[in-house]
């Protein structure tokens, strides 16, 4: 008889890898099916490689692109062994693909030399990822074309490259690559950058990246190539381009994975599913961008773990999830927490309260010449619960997590008012927010007390 | 008659000034009194002008000190007439002395010229300082000693500087001429760098500034120089030393003035006063280095908030200070918060956990390469409640914050458990202690469960 594994986990990213080995802690066996590489985006075409990039261009490294692709590389190897060698979880290399409704599942395995193997679980978790989103452009020679997964194969730096889109990988490319010394040109569709965040954080690390040389073209896009010319809709031509770098979104992996026949709900971002990653489904699961509920590996992570204590433990699904926060690793970073902007502007005004306050104006700003940077907090008017944080700064991705444990814990700016950042910290703009909501929101003090809580060196930029 | 201040303020540096424009903007009048440059130490000899050559040396800037000095005299001057300007201030250039102890107090400013003006307040504020503690060193040239006062004032990059003391001082300056590419070496009496902070955190820096080329002498002094050569008590020779900085510690400036004569309580390190600046005569107040209670710009700036509230406002004086946390902008950096070592190491045993999480272990530090760095984390046995944590990191300044966050409001590594840190942030091992402890105490879930907690890429470098 065949056997029944406890589940069967369709990608090994960094949802897929979370549940096989919490699943596998309990003891159960896991069929871990993964038509690629182990480790998924984040290790072999995301995080990683972009992160050892960054690091390698920003540290001058003779050979940035292998540094990459050994980082890259070693992690990968050792996640697949760790995976091939585990007692409890059989990898299964292939491309799994649900069949009927049927409890336990049968998943269907296509392997790639054509032969098909069929799973029978008591539970299935769905956790395939995500792709970039790709178009064609007209007069683009296929060759010049890179996406997230052919970046990293490069070996010599472009001269000049385009990257295509305004959001994270865009930003830390652009960054990674001007540090290596191309020409880098930014063409965004929309009005600005980093189109899900917030309008001054978007004006910000556009400042920033320009002052360093690269050149962003936004409310606008590239109608043509001509030869190695791009021209863009705007009329501005963009000439003797070596790569364009597609970075304009990502889609989810739902397509041809059996949900039809399984009868899994979907939707236009992915498959329909909770903070537990419950779907319509009884006992078939989703976590990780493949829901388009998240697409950050912290992020399916995090649901991951519910997902395994909903699987596994016999405690009730209650409770939300923890906030996550986002993080681009840009220089300077960017880093964001809490409800989104749009639901934010949703928001009253007449019920919240806005902070923005330029790094430039705290002292480590002054001391180290620090020109485009800022902190951004809405908070709700009276009780200054923090419903937004973002940040640009040279460590926004660390500073942010005073911002996560403020929501999660519902402290709010009343609550902060009084924490001692150390001098000089970029952070003592965050303890200048918080006097600013004091100010404004204590009525009981007299208005005076307040010119003593003033930055040092703020005061010096106000004036002058 | 003589106009009578609400408040004369012995020293103009951080608490000082924080003193002088939080009472001014109650509408009293203040008399501000400077034997020095107005903004002491961190403007002009301290923070400001150490940030700024570390900025400098690391930027590679290339007239380093001449961007020290200017940012300094810059901020100088505009804190200068800030306080010339301001209304509700009187400066007054001179060196401060209480006379008696009647109230209103008399304070004799004695000019630089030598003529004395008598001040009348009704309180008095000391905020002196503190200065550098200096010895003689059997044949050293003068010219070649340095103390934070006259240290910026240098022209030329020194080819061999030698630092006297393993402090935050000593480290910072070390980072900073190893990046202007002077040879350097620290000399520590105490058998480690860092004394009052944590082993680990000193095995840690040492390590990281040792990796970078600085020679480390611990546990031994410099007995004799012979010319430029320096020997050592262990038998060790530094030839050709062209500077030597004395950066062994501070020492509060609370001799000369006129303490004896009004009555005020002094210890050996300093005026004794408590958390609102209380000292034992009424309405004379100490904040800042002179109580040696805090030796930062950020803590004499928390208690000098809570001395203004005490002399301007009618609400009793009750309640703790925030915690300060410590930090030292050493690359890496490194910051503390909580108890001090010597209060941790009271405590038995067998009421605490330790956590030591490297780095290099977590998916940032690999990317990055990342060698020698660690968040160190002591927490309550059971409640996790957390006592003191330690951070060696390049944003250690930044990320001491979420601690700081959670020993103000009472969040132990329980509640921090399940905070989602961003993929790939080296807060991320502040998560994985949390992941720890929780693997530790939820006696009520399976030892199995937390097999899904472990980092990724810490599993790696285990198995390996």
């Amino acid at each position: 008889m065949k056997k029944t594994y406890k589940a069967a986990v369709i990608g090994s990213g960094s949802g897929g890898l979370t549940m096989a080995i919490g699943l596998a802690g309990f003891g159960h066996d896991i069929a871990l099916i993964e038509a690629g590489k182990v480790g998924g985006d984040c290790t072999n075409v995301g995080c990683v490689p972009s992160k050892a990039l960054l690091h390698a261009a920003a540290a001058g490294l003779d050979a940035p692109f292998d540094y990459v692709r050994a980082k890259r590389d070693e992690l990968n190897e050792r996640e697949d062994e760790e995976m091939v060698e585990h007692e409890q979880i059989d990898l299964i290399r292939g491309y799994g693909r649900l069949t009927t409704q049927s409890d336990p599942h049968v998943v269907e395995v296509t392997a790639q030399d054509g032969s098909v193997t069929e799973i029978v679980a008591e539970h299935v978790i769905i956790s395939a990822g995500s792709r970039a989103v790709e178009f064609p452009i007209d007069g683009l020679d296929p060759a010049r074309l890179l996406t997230n997964e052919t970046l990293f194969e490069l070996t010599e730096v472009p001269a000049t490259i385009v990257l295509i889109g305004g959001g994270a990988i865009s930003l830390e490319m652009a960054t990674a690559f001007r540090d290596l010394g191309s020409n880098v040109e930014i063409v965004e569709l929309q009005e600005r950058l980093m189109g899900n965040d917030d309008p001054v954080v978007a004006t910000t690390i556009r400042a920033a990246l320009e002052a360093r040389g690269v050149r962003v073209h936004t409310g606008t896009s590239i109608e043509r190539f001509d030869g190695t010319t791009a021209h863009l809709a705007n009329g501005v031509t963009i000439a003797d381009v070596d790569k364009v770098l597609m970075a304009v979104g990502r889609r989810s992996r739902h397509q041809d994975l059996g949900l039809e026949a399984a009868g899994v709900e979907t939707y236009e971002r992915g498959i329909v599913a909770d903070s537990w990653g419950k779907t319509n489904v009884d006992k078939i699961w989703a976590v990780g961008d493949v829901t388009g509920n998240t697409l950050t590996t912290h992020g399916a992570n995090s649901i991951a773990r519910r997902c395994i204590r909903a699987i596994a433990l016999p405690l009730p699904t209650v409770g939300e999830p923890r906030v996550q926060a986002n993080a681009v690793y840009s220089r300077p970073e960017i880093a964001s927490v809490g409800i989104t902007i749009e639901e934010l502007d949703a928001l009253p005004q007449s019920g919240r309260r806005r902070y923005v306050k330029q790094l430039a104006d705290v002292d480590r700003g002054y001391t180290e010449d620090f020109e485009h940077g800022v902190v951004v907090v809405d908070a709700e008017r009276f009780s200054g619960k923090i419903l937004r944080a973002a940040i640009v700064a040279p460590a926004a991705g660390e500073m942010i997590g005073i911002f996560t444990m403020a929501i999660d814990h519902g402290i709010g700016l009343r609550k902060m008012f009084g924490q001692v950042h150390p001098y000089p910290s970029y952070s003592q703009a965050i303890g200048q927010i918080a006097d600013e909501f004091a100010t404004e929101t204590y009525r009981s003090l007299p208005k005076e007390w307040w010119a003593m809580v003033r930055g040092r060196v703020m005061k010096r930029f106000v004036r002058s």
